[in-house]
């Protein structure tokens, strides 16, 4: 049996001011690194002992990481960081207060941006300081891959190759790896993984900071799915994601 | 030209205890923290960008890498992690307390152990709980070559094949590298990289915490080295290393 762990990374500082992020890189908030620290002892009790991590070049996705592991007392295991598993880049929108947005352009529209699946917001200038481009981050990255903005269908499109030539194989090698990334790209994975379709994945939201089993056969077949932690928690957890975008 | 900045990680909770640690996993005391947190924030106001990080299997030494990286804004960058990196291992003497151990054996045998270039410590047995052969951390590596017990000597011959054949062409290709270590492992390399004599090797102190700066040519010949930090702060912290076989 095989064990992929998937764990969304908790609160961000803009998380709590309600800002679209993207590829902004804003750290953890208190809450976050609790909920990042409390993921970590919930698969230590339950005895995971990931082989391999893998995490975005986002700190909140990385320090997700790195105190899950420190939880874990497993902070010596390889780590895999690539942009890959970055958030949906959201282009224009990236630092806009979203009940702002949903106040200005409509709850529908926003909700169209955040979730459809193949609409991306109006997208960055070429200058644009925000531009990844532009970022020493990104300098061994293939410009040309780069995005200016991202609809969930690009997270896919960027994110398998990942999926495909590096964690599957090493799922199959090592048989437990533990991926800490981001709502749309755990997102993109998890359709893949569950063969959802379009309306299923927008209307599925990814709890923070709870542990996400899939199991899978050696054939890496996925065998089953299920969250790690209380149920009734897990639903509220599901809920504050969908109600983000509504204006207030 | 290329540049290597080494850190010893700072003090841990058995440091404060005297306790002889090597290979045992304790973690950074609050001091600790706080040391690795002034490194990196030194190594970002001079500018250091380095493209990559190694570091050893201890959390003491992976956690002031990952403060570091954090004080830098540079979690993103990839993190080698090498036991051949780890402490030297003090076999018998790991868990003893320094100042019992020198009462008890006296001051020069203490400093023998602690710093002779070849005589090591009483091994563990085979069956000891400390063996590493039996830690899961240590699985993917070759059994054979995991000690029992190691003099400074032995240090050198297990680092010097990470430096290299990993380390020196990093450091060749990307130009600025990273390594957050121990005492002994980092003195292993330093013999190395400053061509010192046994006698020299033994007299130096690194002192926790503060980057240790090596700059190449192109070539990877040394030009220059040099501390990153207050000369008086740093000559204290040295002596504090110097004294701390010495009995109570």
């Amino acid at each position: 049996m095989k064990r992929l762990v998937l764990m969304r990374h908790g609160e961000s500082t803009w998380n709590k001011l309600n800002v679209f992020t993207g590829w902004t890189d804003v750290p953890l908030s208190e809450q976050g690194v609790e909920e990042a620290r409390k993921g970590g002892k919930t698969l230590k009790e339950h005895g995971f002992r990931p082989k391999l991590a893998y995490t975005s070049y986002l700190s909140r996705a990385i320090k997700t990481l790195w105190l899950a592991l420190e939880e874990m007392d497993m902070m010596y295991i390889p780590e895999i960081k690539s942009w890959r598993l970055n958030e949906k880049h959201y282009g224009e929108l990236q630092g806009l207060n979203k009940a702002e947005t949903a106040a200005k352009f409509g709850n529908e529209q926003v909700l169209l941006w955040r979730r459809s699946f193949d609409v991306p917001p109006a997208p960055l200038t070429e200058d644009d300081p925000r531009n990844p481009r532009h970022d020493p981050r990104y300098a061994d990255v293939d410009p040309s891959v780069l995005p200016l903005t991202e609809s969930l269908k690009d997270v896919i499109e960027r994110m398998m190759p990942l999926w495909e030539n590096d964690i599957k194989p090493s799922l199959a090698k090592h048989g437990e790896i533990l991926v800490s990334a981001h709502g749309n790209s755990l997102r993109a994975l998890i359709m893949h993984l569950k063969n959802m379709s379009e309306e299923e994945i927008i209307a599925f939201n990814m709890p923070t900071g709870i542990p996400y089993v899939f199991e899978f056969d050696d054939d890496i077949n996925l065998v089953k799915d299920y969250f790690l932690g209380d149920p009734e928690e897990i639903k509220k957890l599901m809920e504050a994601v969908a109600n983000q975008g509504k204006a207030k």
